[in-house]
């Protein structure tokens, strides 16, 4: 499993978690580093302040005999606030942040003046060349699949991690759709040399969010996530009340403004961090119905089983 | 690569070539055959006895040093003519059927009575379940990616072939963005034991589409294909003037009743085998992209790739 991820960042496995809205605090952060892989807080659901705290527990918790765990922050480069994200980044000094939603340009040289190391999410081959041209340290190439924000393009992680690959030389990172060995030995197939998972560790004891969220989504059946508000900026929503009044606007054609007026403020925290399954917005992977009745478990046990599984999976090959 | 698959149909390679209105005719399919898959005729667009023309050309096709190579036809159920064609099918003795869009229940059993193969194409693991409950011998997982028409549940192949493979005991054929050895190979890894390939022979010199639609085709960037009409049955379209109609109709909310309309008669012909590009439905899957710039080659350099790609990628792993 060793690769030019687990290099980069100095993990065991080329395994990060990705910083999910509410779900990534620094208990989910922390677990996925100290098992080896590399955490990420979600500073997308947070205030400048809060992500220092986050930070600085996040730190203490990773100190493992001794020895310091890396860790990051993934900060999508749309919110009003992430200029002062950054900056408490800097000053506590964090390893590696992982930007999305945005320009790779903006930040990376910043970063990389203050010693940081910078991947960023895109969705598209075009953006994977714009990360090269960047000088991004790393690539998240994130499919279709993938839970909340999402590309305008709808490619497949089938279809973009053979583009990405095609498109850049940097170290690649592919999410979307993976929530086994088997599904990570299958990205390094097509051109991965690490994956971004989400779905899986959104759903563990870690995860910040509630637990009638977590059952919500262990109980999904195929077809339970769709990809809407393409007038806006298309979005994986789980099916409940909020995904029907979005579904029944745009079905008879409501305008971007409209669609606003629905959506309104704070619904993923209505939703994922306060368990109102019904009302709140509520963002996973499609991946999800594939974990249907599995047990919310502590991330170490994920993080055993996925490891497990890809290395049996890759012995079956040989 | 021998697999369940390879033996049921008594081919070299897990390697079967989708049956596609207006491409799949018996050079295409013959082709397929001869170089060791399976090629499959797609009754979608015929009539009873142009199929019975095509199934004696193909026959004829395939005979290679004294000896029959298999090959099949492909019959979308939903087909009006559907009970004439499996009357040619039967009358030829044709020894393999793909049925696909309908229900796997209808013609399982009437086929094997003659002696004939089965297999069927789903979109979820509940119509793979149903397979295996029909008696099929083979079941066809096509996920998202795939061009023309698609399943309800929009799960991308990621997703479904481990689902598909947890679902059913029965050989797995995995189908949707596949056009490469490595995707093969990763098809594979996620539980499939062989694949269905459309986009990639659908546009090779054999296949019956025009010229210019294979070139618009092989033209295509990320984010050129888009499932629509999902008010009628979900379809995978190419970006151009019929897609503009529709997709402007479905952003202003038009009732199904109006995109029928729209839609009108005939239209894949327009598009597929005049080649009239613009106003002509143009179906081909989200991987064309990832075919931009090749040339229109002959089969038997397509799977000559596709064979040493898929040995090369599995070399690596071990």
């Amino acid at each position: 499993m060793k690769s030019r991820i687990t290099k980069l960042f100095g993990i065991e496995y080329p395994i990060i978690a990705g910083g999910m809205v509410w779900c990534s605090g620094w208990k989910l952060a922390s677990a996925v580093s100290n098992a080896g892989g590399l955490g990420l807080i979600g500073a997308g659901s947070m205030t400048a302040e809060v992500l220092r705290e986050h930070i600085q527990q996040c730190r203490e918790a990773t100190v493992v005999d001794g020895e310091q765990k890396p860790f990051g922050v993934n900060v999508p480069l749309m919110k009003p606030n992430s200029a002062e994200l950054m900056q408490v980044i800097a000053e506590e000094k964090v390893p590696v942040v992982f930007t999305s939603a945005g320009s790779p340009k903006k930040w990376t040289a910043w970063l990389h003046e203050r010693g940081i190391k910078v991947a960023h999410v895109v969705a598209s081959s075009t953006f994977a060349r714009k990360c090269e041209e960047a000088g991004v340290d790393a690539v998240v190439a994130e499919g279709f699949e993938a839970g909340g924000h999402n590309g305008k393009e709808e490619t497949t992680t089938m279809c973009l991690i053979p583009a990405a690959r095609k498109a850049t030389s940097l170290p690649l990172i592919a999410a979307g759709g993976i929530a086994s060995g088997e599904a990570m030995l299958a990205a390094m197939v097509l051109g991965a040399e690490g994956v971004q998972i989400g779905t899986l560790f959104a759903l563990t004891q870690e995860s910040g969010a509630h637990e009638a969220f977590k059952r919500r989504c262990l109980d999904l059946n195929e077809g339970d996530t769709k990809l809407l508000l393409r007038k806006l900026s298309p979005t994986r929503l789980v099916k409940g009340g909020f995904y029907d009044a979005i579904e029944e606007a745009e079905n008879r054609g409501a305008s971007p403004e409209e669609l606003l007026d629905i959506i309104g403020i704070g619904k993923t925290k209505v939703g994922i961090f306060d368990g109102d399954v019904e009302n709140g917005e509520l963002e996973i992977g499609q991946v999800a119905s594939l974990l249907k009745g599995n047990d919310i478990e502590p991330v170490a046990i994920v993080m055993q089983r996925l490891v497990l599984e890809y290395e049996q999976a890759l012995a079956s090959l040989t």
